[in-house]
């Protein structure tokens, strides 16, 4: 079987959001996974030397329209949460906490806290509002609470950000197949070329 | 009649180069025209403040490599100028010099001048580089050379500049349907839609 195809994203992205409802459709058209792998969007600032792009003069404002449009036009729910952009330890731990022992229930946690994030307008950069997602699913509050403060938790997603940094990803989202890099939810139709030709 | 879509580029830019070989056919499909205007990319990183991107580092990198992909799937020849990026002055004076008399002719010109820089490796910052494209489609050298410092034709592609700006143009290509705007040859997707639907 193929390699899966990695799906680097930040929980804070809208961008990351919107491609988190495509890519595992387009991936089984052609008899693909879906390896995800969320990191913090934050550390490649300070490599790339580029601010958050809703900070930036003009391109933020711009941004702020494109996101709900790109939103309608594939028909994905969202509106732009009272607090954006947030920090994603808690949402990312939670993931990493959970990825290892049961990969499939990390991917539904992952969704539960983008929707939490983009469509109810939970602030999941709070560590008790993370927990609540994940006891919604039924994992246990205690123990998704105490992973948040594991410092080997910790140490997994700065790890998996490192690896993503060192593989050339600065951007949410960020895609691979095989070795080919895709920035941004506008290149998922050459992925998708891609996965269909072999390389183009 | 519709009013026409317009298209703002900057001689200087791949993702503009790529854009110019599309706009006029999906244009077309829905009964309008295109109205090109060429201008200063530079003058909207003091706005921005954000760095040109083949300097920004990683996604320089990525972005070398996205646009010979990104000509590949769209079919668009192209190469990666010697000389890269450049100053496109000389080129947006010779196309505002022609485009009042005859607009046809100079988005002939434009053509001309992109596929001299994209795919002739033609340094068409140069002045006499200019001219000589022009003098190929016929146009008379002596004249493009006088208008490339006249400084009228110099005042006009300031005020487009400054007008483009003033819409909130902040990167090339930029179209705008009616008053909607999009940032992109990615995103002629989603302003193809808005020509069928009338907004969505």
């Amino acid at each position: 079987m193929a390699d899966p195809i990695v799906f680097h994203f930040d929980f804070s992205s809208t961008y990351g959001y919107i491609a988190s409802h495509r890519i595992d459709a387009i991936a089984a058209r052609h008899g693909r996974e879906v390896l995800w792998k969320p990191f913090l969007l934050g550390a490649t600032f300070k490599i790339t030397g580029l601010p958050p792009l809703p900070t930036v003069p003009m391109k933020g404002e711009y941004s702020a329209r494109d996101v709900l449009r790109t939103a309608r036009f594939h028909g994905v729910p969202f509106r732009l949460p009272t607090v954006f952009p947030i920090s994603s330890q808690a949402p990312a731990r939670a993931f990493y906490w959970l990825s290892d022992r049961d990969p499939q229930a990390a991917r539904q946690l992952a969704a539960a806290l983008y929707s939490a994030y983009f469509v109810d307008d939970v602030n999941i950069s709070n560590p008790s509002d993370t927990v609540a997602v994940a006891a919604s699913l039924g994992h246990d509050a205690a123990a998704v609470a105490a992973a948040l403060e594991d410092p080997a938790v910790k140490a997994r997603l700065k790890d998996e950000t490192e690896a993503a940094i060192a593989r050339g990803v600065f951007g949410s989202p960020f895609f691979f197949v095989d070795d080919e890099p895709f920035w941004g939810g506008d290149r998922l139709d050459q992925l998708e070329r891609w996965l269909e030709t072999g390389g183009f």
